[in-house]
């Protein structure tokens, strides 16, 4: 397998892509994905009876073994539209002969590449919800020592009311609390119909082969084939929207409070200029910034491919792998670069005191406490948050 | 209160905002929501002892007999970039002098416009359920009806193998399920930060306040206020982007299917043409597909808005209003045709059957049953449709 | 006519739809459109002799009285999935019996919606033209009166090297400027082919009726029909999207210049705010940020639309008019909104003069002149706007 | 420098990152100019006099020499938020001793970035054109041979009234066409200001050395440095976005007409099925399809990251580099794809002739000829691109 199949490579990788994200949507773990999809299928159908036993476990092994070149791979793909139908050709070179007519039986190419897309997401989004959970308990750690340091509250960029630092860092942790609770609870599933979603090719074994297949692959099985039915894509999508907001609010906040004229917070590892070595860039915000400002675009792309014709699509799913594996990669890497943002942030509580001394604003009207109720929303923000780490 | 402040009103709301939705999030919609919201803030607030209970009791009666000229108060919120300082003007102009100081205690515009929105959301939700409950049974009657009604599967729009249209109704069905869920789970969440959103107005009564007022308004209450924490709109925009596809979907296949060199099946009230009287359009379907296709760009706007400034936006809360309206109208619009096309759909299993045996497809390979699993996967799309409708 | 058929009109049109576009896309303007379009397909026709000149005359004479209540006739056109074929009958309604049969004679519904479309655009564009032209007058001010007036410029939100106030105002002129010449060269395009673009009902003068139809109307003339292509909706769509990017820019600028720890300049009309009656909001760069948010999304939203089918579309068409009118509503609001910020901008030299002095920047390395080349370009833009307000 | 660094390797490279494109905007190609760019402004700074000839002389040659491996610099350019500062290092590194201080003279990293980007897209616009206008002169030569076949013509998916083939295939002409002119139109322009856009750091030779450098690269010169105002990238994805559009429809078309029930076009070389291996798919149709599919979404991001704060932007510009190569690449497979598709495409006039015959269609009232005035529309399509093809 060729060394350079990364989103994270490359020029611009680096900035993009950071992130375990990249690794888990690479075209390596694409293919092992695929190839597992393919064991899975044959280890369920040796075990309905619907191809010999043999066959089988020839398939299974074979598809353990095999590295196919993705770029071969996805040459020969181009004649189809879809880089199965050589990835079953080059199972079929390896099986013993009598194996051969048993790869893939009863599936179609979308099964397969589906259900390694719903595969790939899954390992895609555990690596995703390491840095979101990181960013989150650095967001929790800023909320605890900072829940009584008071600051400036400022609304439509103008100083309102005084707040504290900790209820700030506490929306942060909720957003964040929030993407991470949605991104857990999906459920990836698996794919199996055939050519027109009917599982005839498996006779009266159908339902048990699905059942079984996605049992082995770890993944849900559903109550029926969802070739045209793209509302898992959808919800996926929209899981990944919500978190690339829940991702960018804290590193707009960052860059607003690092502004020099502010003073309150600095990135503890801030970047340099190629032009002005004295300065000092929240380049993790900033990247973070425009890693997630990419979600929206690939989220409106996948919802509009979910209008698919007939049985299997023309074009519309096709669409979906781009913006899927896109989506998944800079997300991630929003998410591992605000967790570098907010683990190294430097907090100036004095800098807070004195812009607040200076401000022109009074408390709130019919304010006793002049932050109110912050710490008690600081506290709640913080039990859930333990709370939900201790679920997860 | 003028008469036409609904979407559907117009030269294009006939087709454009067609059914229930576009009055829930008409102009007298949103001012009845705020007007509750400011109700229900001088009631909670009454109940802690915040203001004295009879300027509760004064603001809760004016509010509930007020009813602003929308247009009037949208040109005054153009001074403040919110329609909320004269609405809460209008307020105080009408309630006695003593409760004047009251209104609209300890709250921002925000915590109003945002519980408001919250509110006209969950009673557009309702009405859009309706709607995709009404689609749903249809596509459940056209599963079970033709459960065993044999056609041929279409895969890239070329034909593949065998199917039933049961096992097609069954897809719609399944992604209208799937779409109920998510829009049944939704759970509106009312608003109230104050200033910063700290509460600081109300004293330590704070966070029960906020807790009666949401329970007043029959809406959950959050753990901290969610100023600029938007996970539950991108949440919102996200289920109601998937659930245009799934309203999408079966009406991109109403539209191929329904095509003269195809003819299986057609609408039960097509319209005519401007130009070719003898001509029938699949005008439902056709409707549906020009509704539901707005949503994805109205979800990116959304997604897009989650980066806020501070304690609260600067222009990126207020770019949520447009396009969450016109999202819950446009999803609503193509829910109402949807229903009308599927309740309306004349189903030719004749053509079908003619069709299927014209056809250059055999059955798939290794396939017993040519239509395979289809009618037990029927069975099961109609059990947990079944079931769903059961609970909810 | 309804009183209340503006966009402007509402609970949140005066901020969301404020300006002269509004109107220029109100239903009445949409319908005199397409009431202008039918008489001068009845003029050009009878010119040509297609028609009775009576016949002709007639027509023209019923479309210049006619004003059907647009809900009404929004009504009406559900039926048809166009408002076309009622309004026809409205005009059928009100000619002498002679005339009735040559009421849109060789014209399908889509001609007059489309060339409909094109007056209205025009029409808005000009209104449009007039806000960005203003607000390009007021960046030009700015930039004049503040050539040399030293501030310091920021990258990444963090102090950089010194510039002027001149040259920032001389990058908004100079967008604006490049969006206003764009929106100038747009010239709309009138549609006329028929039921499927052949123009066979005019017989043989077709593409002469054509041409004089289009020159009636102060419209291009298409070499062919663009039923199905559209390039004229995609190329005005991004026109648009890049107006409201020009727009945005200096608004965002306004809001971070605006605030209190930089206080570099204020709105002449700030806002006030519900809760903080001392806050002074930059509410008219607010406005324009969330106006010209709405842009991106509704620009996707009208370039997924132009895969149409075969000779006119199932709903891809029909998905074009409502992300047509709310661009330019939302652009038209956007540039009203600048046009009001930049003539009221109030410029703190004396601050921009201190924050640089305070600044810990030092001159650029090698710079001889700290702000080097900024007045030179501010004569460049300058001279160029000259140039171009004199070609306008 | 590394084998694998062009988006039309890996798995799905072959499919969606198709033709010569993909090559252009590839890791080597930005390279290669980054490395012209400084090389440029090194030639033109010492043709200034700004820096000395001979350090000049020893940059333009390193920059000759350079190959860095992407990867490596892409992972050095995350501590920094750009490429550009390690790049600079390695140039450094490279120099004689005396030449060194004077590489990147009065330039900032966006400098380099944008003017790259520029050539970039410079480029991969001419290789895109190439096979627009393959796909053109395609469409142009069915145009002409079908000038007179008749077929059906279909409206929201119904039989309507008689066309022609030709007729047909001389909308798709026009669009493409349209397309066609819109990027020969499309003039790259470079980036030159230094930290603040000034060009303080070249002294009072700044703009002379700003139109040297430009002219040396082939580049439109700028009148004023445009770090944040965007235009120039607005209407690049504009233009781009257009042209997705015109070759979608064309896609759409093909995938309609080869529907098995319809017949009347075949692609020459359809691909097979993983699961039938007698179905013939319509792959290039349907790979356009799906790559065209992402333009609107990459659109809509590119618009959005026009609202850039200040001098430069943080988070804002660095979002644009993703979507940029992404739309270049996509809509470059687009064209590439239908080119193939167009080329090979059979068409079945009898089976156009006999749907014809078979429909329940009549003439448009009023036709004299049933095809109208389809020959005179095909006759001006063809004009018109002889026209074009002879000016480009």
């Amino acid at each position: 397998m060729r060394p350079s199949s990364s989103p994270s490579d490359g020029l611009f990788g680096g900035i993009l892509a950071r992130g375990p994200v990249a690794a888990a949507v690479a075209d390596d773990a694409w293919l092992r994905a695929m190839l597992d999809t393919e064991a899975a299928l044959a280890a369920a159908s040796a075990g309905a009876g619907v191809i010999p036993a043999a066959a089988g476990a020839a398939i299974v092994a074979a598809c353990a073994d095999l590295a196919p070149d993705p770029t071969d791979l996805g040459r020969a793909a181009a004649a189809h539209a879809t880089p199965i139908v050589p990835l079953v050709a080059a199972i079929r070179a390896v099986v013993p002969a009598p194996a051969r007519p048993h790869v893939h039986t009863g599936a179609t190419s979308q099964d397969v590449l589906d259900t390694a897309a719903m595969l790939v997401a899954g390992r895609a989004l555990a690596a995703l919800l390491s840095d979101v959970d990181g960013a989150a308990a650095a967001a929790a750690g800023l909320a605890r020592t900072h829940r009584d340091t008071p600051m400036v509250g400022r609304t439509l960029l103008q100083q309102a009311v005084p707040t504290t630092f900790g209820l700030t860092a506490a929306g942060w942790l909720a957003g964040l609390d929030a993407a991470a609770g949605e991104l857990r609870a999906y459920r990836p599933t698996a794919q199996l119909g055939g050519a027109a979603g009917t599982l005839a090719g498996l006779g009266p074994a159908g339902p048990a082969v699905l059942a079984d297949f996605a049992d082995r692959l770890g993944l849900a099985a559903p109550e029926l084939p969802w070739h045209t039915e793209r509302s898992r894509v959808g919800r996926l999508a929209g899981v990944l929207g919500t978190t690339a907001g829940a991702l960018g609010k804290p590193a707009r906040d960052v860059t607003l409070l690092a502004q020099n004229e502010v003073g309150e917070v600095e990135e503890g590892a801030a970047g340099g200029s190629s032009a002005m070595p004295h300065k000092q860039n929240p380049v993790a915000a900033v990247s973070t910034l425009a890693a997630t400002a990419q979600a929206p675009g690939l989220v409106a792309t996948l919802l509009a491919s979910a209008v698919q014709e007939h049985q299997r699509g023309a074009g519309s799913w096709q669409a979906e792998w781009r913006p899927l594996r896109e989506l998944l990669v800079t997300v991630g890497a929003g998410a591992s670069w605000l967790r570098t943002c907010l683990d190294g942030l430097v907090v100036h509580a004095d800098v807070m005191r004195a812009n607040l001394d200076r401000a022109a604003v009074s408390a709130e009207r019919g304010a006793i406490d002049p932050v109110g109720s912050a710490g008690h929303f600081v506290d709640r923000a913080l039990a859930t948050h333990s709370a939900r780490r201790t679920d997860a």
